[in-house]
């Protein structure tokens, strides 16, 4: 099945355009250019032509060797990560996706395999990551500008460099920026089971913050509550056990919490709502159930809630780029201390249509996939 | 009818407890405290001893003289607005009320009566309000400690007086304390046709502030419109005029409002959402439809929206009360000056109960009835 979608590019020749995104790799106007012989060597790459259902629209093909120029950087990808956000650009749902055609992906790690004439600080062997990231991550060889590279510490296991952006840097800066919070002091999610939330349990407890976590009714659950535990959770609950009059009075010694964070929506993010203490905030980084938030009138004035949002992409901007490097190496260095951990299933990248399936949920509850080149 | 509910104290005389808010006009102990001879005169009020529908648990009935102590204050009230909260103290569902029983009301104006020995700069005749608002307003004579009383302009219309804080307070509050405005920056507001959607409008326009209003579809809503144009709305929609794909599309020069006012919820709040630009906020102040509020995730995360609410007797807590008098003394100067004006009917005390009724919609839609004493 997946090898039927490897084909190459001479059937879709003809419709390329160039993009910042999705180097062209055929010199069209037939002309080499004379400064720079170096070239990337060819790259199998998950391309789409078209947004839809990501299962039908993307195709594993070969693209020919690009010229790598002067400031270029050709790094030979280890591993990439499929995250919603992935999904949801081939998808065409995300507001900020790059320009059809394209190469999927957004964040990786890779070794340096070529560098342009210009290139200081990086040799090849180094391994490098796209931060902040950037698309186009999901084939063999990327070439970029050497700014789109950050250089690692050679001892970080590729599966959480390739991983460490979008979600770790999601729960570092959501905990982080929207309540000052205190040792002692406590933090309520839903979704607690996924990467960030299984992040948000470590970098809390870390800080001293004690974390109220809440997971969904599924086969398993207590399975799911126990490796919670494991990583520092303080309690773990599914959505029944919260069905009732006062959620607060599960709390034992744990204190009202006064930020919560929703990446589920519906009956999911009004149990944080009723968790959040007063003046509490909350602040949602995704909607798994494609549900809508709602909110009573009285949580706004009188229980003085605030409900916020958090997207890393927006938050890097153009003007970040520093911090966030700085951040990724203090959660790259929490990793290689054993400080920070999630679950995740690596998954060679020629069978990328089956960890794609396990991505999009048609194969069950999935830990989080991780294609490795 | 409304005759029929004056009593007198005597038949619920056994059943008073003494608070802060209900002055006990017994002498329970039986001695009279010889430091003070000054009594006030027996006060007509608006009494209620439990929770419930307002129309039928309130009283008005004669309360005995009480003791006008040193540092009291004896005021013949003027006039005093019914106001949703105070309806909402009467029934028991708003979080901070007065003990029972109680005489209701909570913002006014009147007439300095008599003065306790140790008063300095009130006198008798000076016009004072309750500032900040305090419990029991809805009487002919409250006497309440000399720092309840704010001594203001005595060409100030009473009925300005006796409304400006819990209302044009509270839209003033709301344009200055969540955005930084600029001239030219537009508003977005719903219930338009309030007290405190006049007020924004008319507050709004005199900083160079743009505002666009929704209202209710009902009869008379031309009217409605015009009245809200020519106190300087820009625009004034109602809420099936918004049923377009595009709100946006009917601003013309309008730009996109940063600041969004909610006092309705449902569909109506759905309709600030709409209109906001990204990163906007939407500050909810009251829930007239009894509807919640229901956001997408991607309005949080990807609009940036930030939702907060605003609750003015909170925000004056127990150090705002300077703060309070000195913006009550710029909205009076602004009345006095005809540059804040608001709908309003004044009803005779003796008609109280048809004033409720109004406020209480069971009569049409109705302008802000004050009880003039």
């Amino acid at each position: 099945m997946a090898c039927a979608r490897f084909v190459t590019l001479k059937a879709i020749h003809g419709t390329w355009t160039h993009s910042q995104f999705l180097r062209p790799r055929i010199q069209t106007s037939g002309i080499v250019r004379a400064f720079s012989a170096l070239q990337s060597p060819p790259s199998t790459a998950v391309f789409y032509e078209n947004h839809g259902p990501p299962d039908t629209v993307t195709k594993v093909i070969e693209l020919p060797p690009v010229p790598v120029g002067a400031n270029d950087v050709c790094v030979k990808m280890l591993a990439a990560p499929i995250n919603p956000s992935d999904i949801n650009r081939i998808e065409g749902v995300y507001p900020i996706r790059p320009p059809l055609p394209a190469v999927a992906g957004y964040e990786g790690v890779g070794e340096v395999h070529l560098i342009g004439s210009e290139v200081k600080g990086l040799s090849p062997g180094d391994l490098v990551m796209t931060s902040p990231p950037s698309s186009g991550t999901w084939q063999t060889h990327v070439v970029k500008d050497k700014d789109f590279w950050h250089k690692i510490d050679r001892r970080t296991p590729v599966e959480y460099a390739a991983t460490v952006t979008i979600n770790p840097l999601t729960a570092l800066r959501m905990i982080e920026d929207y309540v000052d919070l205190k040792s002692g002091d406590a933090i309520v999610q839903n979704g607690a089971t996924s990467m960030v939330g299984q992040c948000v349990i470590q970098l809390a407890k870390l800080r001293g913050i004690h974390t109220i976590n809440i997971i969904r009714d599924r086969p398993g659950s207590d399975e799911a509550k126990e490796k919670l535990k494991k990583l520092g959770a303080d309690v773990v609950f599914t959505e029944s056990q919260l069905d009732v009059k006062k959620v607060k009075d599960l709390l034992d010694n744990i204190s009202e919490p006064a930020l919560g964070l929703n990446c589920v929506g519906g009956n999911a993010a009004s149990l944080v709502l009723k968790f959040l203490r007063q003046g509490g905030t909350m602040v949602t980084y995704g909607g798994m159930a494609k549900k809508p938030i709602t909110v009573s009138t009285s949580s706004f004035i009188f229980k003085e809630l605030s409900l916020k949002g958090f997207w890393l992409q927006k938050w890097i901007g153009s003007d970040k780029k520093e911090e966030c490097r700085e951040m990724i190496d203090y959660l790259l260095g929490l990793v290689r201390e054993g400080k920070l951990k999630y679950d995740m299933e690596l998954a060679p990248f020629s069978e990328f249509h089956t960890a794609l399936d396990k991505a999009l949920g048609k194969l069950g509850s999935q830990p989080k996939q991780v294609i490795k080149f």
